[in-house]
């Protein structure tokens, strides 16, 4: 285990809501063709605004995954 | 569009609320005396604790904002 | 007043719900022990992701507490 | 000489055709309404991509200026 | 009082004396415009040599201050 | 809209003439295989000299673009 | 020469022997699937602590690569 | 004297006279409870505002001890 | 296991040898009474250099442990 | 080739054209003493403004160059 | 006078009275050797403590410098 | 003793086989010319990849000396 090889991406989610749900449609979004998603790390936390209010929240993340023996990297 | 000038602040928003009551309250505040508010960064979010609890969350946000023709800056 | 001492330590909270819980959860577990918290940083926001989805926040901060007359400190 | 005060304020400026134009813009712009700006510093240099192609450079500056004596700061 | 919400301004303020002198006089500045200041931070420390000498310190610093009902921001 | 997911890719772009033209290049070669390019922050400027001349200006790049519903990440 | 392209990916090595160990197998595992690594950069070394012994070295290496004229970036 | 190993521990002190007062305030303060204070680096300097003059300077410190072989760490 | 707290506290440690031993014997010593250690971060190597060689490293960690229902914080 | 040892030195140059003007400048006097200039760095990017236009950029830039069997290193 | 060059060194000053001492010591040093010295920027500001007072400040500065025609880079 | 000036240069060493030994390379070079070398800081650690392997190790140190009565800075 302790030889495990893990790769970090970095995904920007946008939410109107609140800044977990930006957080999770990320995870989400990335989740869709990567297998083995293991932690997130947040980089950054902007937003629009429209009309003096806030619009959507928008996070970006590292996300790290585990690389299994088929997986390719590029 | 492309030749835009962008005036950032730095704002303070607090809330006992959540991290995004913050955030708003900051933003409404600017939306007060300035038009055409566009984006916000979060710089900082700290907090108070009164009991040992969270009284309330402190952001400090930069907000982004289109000077028009007549604006002034200072 | 202006003479006080301050001392900053560094928690990790964690909650499958919010980062607002997970900064409750650490403040409410440094209060066991330590009287006078006063204010908290955020330093970083990191998560687990389980099954494509946030699994738990995890919320490092620091917390700073007055320094009384008879506190040790180490 | 030695007891001079500046304030810096930042600005966002934009151009299609170069870093420098970008910041010469925000200068500009900055200079309508500030009499003695002395120096700015590049604080982040992003730029808008459309179709394949930069379209835009946008250049945050720190900018600062000479306060006189009947300065309004704010 | 949880709901206040600060500005923060950027000022560099410059001594022949000491470093706390050019924190003094940039706070002075602010001073004469803005009501309520309530804290500043140390963002930068430099100063000019003349002749081998520390001709005088100047002190960027951050000041925040109390939004208070009737304040325009810009 | 507010619910768009980017993802951010980092280059590095190479030109013997301009920090523009290493910016432009690092873009296009991005633009060839990946739709829906959107922006880019500059990370690091860099360089290599040759007989005292800069032989070329090496910029690395994040540039970000949106995720359409197909679009595989890895 | 002087036109080349890189791309930078991110990817966390382990071992439990050495820090370099950890790069390499973070090297190793990359040069599966990426004709052309180049160079790597330490972005931070952490690791597991299990009895009080340290069980494995993680390192988070950026490696950068040549594109050529086939690849596709993503 | 090459094995030995250090704590170091964050610290504010505070004071209303000079930047100095403040850093041996929260020294003398640790030295009430820790032998073997060895170094400090500065973290951070700030200050309270009051009727437009500083009130007092707060200077975080990390403070840097020698650990003796019966010292507790936590 | 989600509600999991964790303290993060500055350890240097020292060796004539490698970074790898500063590593450990920092890890060792924080051992002796801390139950629980979990994971460290290296924040900085340094070392001291006697007679044109190396004599030690210094290797400051962060160590993350679990904090415990009795343990005590301070 | 693998044992070679590079010295950095930090150097501003300055220009009224343009921010790669201001490197090559740099460039320039640091290769009339220095032999093996090798890359620059730009750490950064400043300039100075003149009845509200951009007098000249200065850019602060690292050097690299090898180091000699003969080079006195100070 | 806008292609002036400057060079950047590195110099660490000592005082056990004050921090603005330390930094004169450091200037006095640097101009035995180099004329038109014009800058300084603190980058560090850490000291040394014996039994349990500060002993002296150590201020690690950049100090900048015209470099003129004749001046040997190295 | 409480006086003494220091230098900081900036050094890379490189070495095929470990960190250790780039970071000894890099020491045993500056002592060539420099006496009273006293510490070393690691500022970054990258390397050269070659065939999947890692090629040499390349780690860039700030080395700091005393400086002693007749040395000339520069």
């Amino acid at each position: 285990m302790s030889d495990h090889v893990y790769k970090l991406i970095e995904i920007v989610g946008s939410s109107p809501n609140s800044i977990e749900d930006a957080i999770q449609n990320a995870v989400t979004r990335a989740g869709q063709s990567i297998r083995n998603l293991r932690w997130f790390q947040v980089i950054e936390t902007r937003g629009h605004i429209d009309n003096g209010k806030v619009a959507h929240y928008q996070v970006t993340l590292k996300i790290g995954f585990t690389l299994e023996s088929g997986d390719k990297v590029s």
